[in-house]
């Protein structure tokens, strides 16, 4: 498994053989999430949950279905989404007079409610958000948690008074998004998309893009400023304090599965996943070390640190099966466990235990009295040492270019002039896509490195996973 | 709102006006989970995953669509989904070589991974789960989380070596439901069904049942027993010890969205909803009594008596709205908080907090520095008291007869010979369902009520929601 020279095969090798998910389904693009997979999935959901909750966000679940006639009220949306959705179009044995969309996202589920829920200036802000499945009908070639075509991901939707109470949301969305991955440990670029690649019938959208280690942008995740251009067909209309009747302006933001694509790429090694703690279904093992004579009072200790640290509320798993500890190391390195216990006679005499951290293979003891904070400890140097290393490693993909020759396998940075003639030619004449243009303004001053026009505005570009 | 008199619109009533569910929703059967009763939803699957867990379940999450390819492999299976299933046929703008049923359960859609999960005794007893939302057509008058087109809903599944393993893993599911149903205070019987109304393709099937203050009973899950009816079409087969192979043997344990159309029905009165204290979204509530000039110290306690009950775990609400107390008893009875708590200057003088049951309208005062323990204790009183109260009515409900003239409006218990011709009469005859046998073996000597045979069989009927 060689993660630098081939990331592809490396990729669906780890996700295979750390038991996250199994594609061998009869539908492709539609994986089973096994249950190692799963725990991470349910990890990453709680943290998006404390954060959409904490700012006052409230959880719902809409119908999985959606009329056509509601589905096409805007026309931008449903050109965006018309080749790739699934038709409910029977039932039982009759066929439906209404074909039903099995959702795509849930703007057209949402919105018809949204009007009916939002009449008066005091029903605002709104703000609510799912954690669901959503389908896709992906042509392109799947891969597990990347491209697949039933996607698990959280949809949040707000409504509010004004443009800039939305805008203020946004702006609130990019905080939620520095926590949540403060515990994933994954970094991300925040880029206006072009016009032309922008959420359909959104005002704005804000692409969140994390580098991979094959030079790529992984889009996790996306935010967008919709103004009124989903609440006039809607018509999700509230009555201001001066009884006068006005349109809503929305907001949505979500983020899907991708994030576990994205822990998987940016922080796995040749051995195999290595999982930030927050997320890691076990925070650490305890691989008890047995010679002859000594496996009772060995697994005895074993087990009482074990039970020690559950009770704490650390994820634990004592392996104690019949295997080599060298065999079990495999196996956990695999899993990405991120801190492993080791526990011998030696150890128990200086009554220490000895720890091998997942991420840079540091190895040391910690006191047995002190198994809790030591362990509590760790775990956090090395959620901080990851979300640092991806930091770095997302920063130094970028390349600097003024030329569109010999392009190195990063993310581009580079001077465009804006047009969308020479955004075009940059992306059909060197097979790249045009991410957008820095959320937070750069300074930049040069020429648009397609027609050379003098420019302050600098874009990126990448191929695409 | 009558409950006792008219207990269909009082259902309907309190569904809309505690906020649990809006059917607005443009397809019929199709509800919006609303943020107050998606709330008590997954608080209901929190104990579901709680003792899943901690029997050695392992959850995963299998696709939605299942093609109709593997969907007709088992015969009878099909037969009994064929009319209420909803078809996927076009994707994008392609029509689909092999349509795609939308899950209506996750057999046909599990059982084919299974053949390759399950290899060698080794691997047994598989036992995973499932929390998601299933799909069928119903073409009966829909009802919120009775019965609806999309159900949310848990679903095991487990294989095992032999018939007697899979009989003892039938055995833990009814301990598993004990547990859960402590939390909830819902009564049930365990009635096993009649061969025409089994689960399609099981051995048997154990009905879970629980009366709803109509007299009906409402199905809130069901337990079956497969033997190897699965595994033979779907080829899930192990290698014994001795190198045999040999077909697993299977069951299956799901409840769903009842549970919470359970809750309100056993335990709601004539002023809304009674929440089971595990399941409340707020198990208290606080409201503060405000006269003249008081508001400042009475809003402080207030506060400060939120703040160590939210630390110590339990889900507070402090209502500080300026409305009536009044006004405010009333909202919170609606949506059946479990607890009150009142604070004024008197109490405050006192260094008491004023409290009122939601389930017997009891009240007394708690000392404000034992107010955790103080909370806790009465929390769990009011459980156990819920639990207890729905029992008795779940066998007072239950009416022994020896004739078919003037039927109670009860659950019926009654004399039957086990034969087909007089169960179908029964049914037929009479508009009731024959809800089956008792899983646990009562003692009975009596004729069959509709043949006037001599049987020691005893079997349960009433008329179905």
């Amino acid at each position: 498994m060689e993660k630098d020279t081939n990331f592809n095969e490396w990729y669906n090798d780890i996700v295979e053989k750390a038991g996250l998910s199994d594609k061998r389904y009869p539908i492709k693009g539609m994986n089973v999430w096994t249950p190692y997979g799963w725990k991470i999935m349910r990890h990453v959901d709680t943290y998006i949950r404390k954060e959409l909750d904490a700012t006052g966000h409230d959880e719902v679940c809409f119908p999985l279905l959606i009329p056509e006639t509601e589905f096409k009220k805007e026309k931008d949306h449903i050109k965006g989404f018309d080749s790739e959705v699934y038709w409910v179009t029977h039932a039982g044995l009759n066929e439906l007079d209404v074909r039903l969309v099995v959702r795509p996202t849930s703007e057209t589920a949402m919105y018809p409610m949204f009007s009916l829920w939002v009449r008066s200036h005091t029903d605002l802000p709104l703000k609510i958000y799912q954690i669901v499945n959503t389908f896709r009908y992906e042509t392109k070639q799947t891969r597990s948690f990347i491209r697949v075509r039933e996607i698990h991901f959280f949809e949040s939707h707000t409504c509010h008074a004004t443009e800039e109470d939305a805008q203020r949301q946004v702006e609130e969305d990019f905080e939620i998004l520095g926590k949540i991955m403060e515990q994933l440990c994954i970094p991300y670029s925040l880029l206006v998309r072009t016009e032309w690649d922008k959420f359909p019938g959104a005002y704005y959208t804000v692409g969140l893009d994390t580098a991979m280690p094959n030079g790529r942008m992984l889009q996790i995740g996306s935010i967008h400023h919709y103004r009124t251009n989903f609440s006039i067909p809607y018509n999700i209309t509230y009555e201001d304090a001066d009884g006068e009747h006005k349109h809503a302006h929305q907001t949505t933001y979500g983020m899907s599965e991708r994030l576990v694509g994205a822990i998987i790429g940016v922080h796995g090694d040749d051995k195999g996943l290595i999982l930030p703690p927050p997320v890691a279904p076990f925070q650490a093992v305890i691989i008890p070390i047995i010679s002859k004579g000594n496996a009772e009072p060995v697994l005895k200790e074993a087990n009482k640190i074990r039970d020690v640290l559950e009770k704490a509320g650390i994820r634990v798993k004592l392996d104690d099966r019949d295997e080599r500890p060298g065999s079990k190391f495999y196996d956990w390195e695999i899993r990405g466990v991120p801190l492993r216990l080791e526990l011998g006679m030696k150890d128990i005499e200086k009554n220490v235990v000895t720890f091998v951290r997942r991420d840079s293979g540091e190895k040391g003891t910690i006191s047995s009295e002190d198994i809790v904070p030591g362990v509590e400890m760790i775990l956090e140097i090395i959620r901080e040492g990851m979300f640092a290393k991806a930091w770095k490693q997302q920063k130094e993909n970028v390349a600097d270019i003024d030329s569109l020759k010999d392009l190195p396998e990063r993310t581009l940075r580079f001077g465009w002039c804006g047009s969308e003639e020479c955004g075009h030619r940059l992306e059909d004449e060197n097979n790249l896509k045009l991410l957008g243009t820095p959320y937070i303004p750069e300074k930049f001053k040069g020429k648009c490195i397609v027609c050379g026009k003098p420019t302050e505005k600098v874009a990126y570009a990448a191929r695409s996973m």
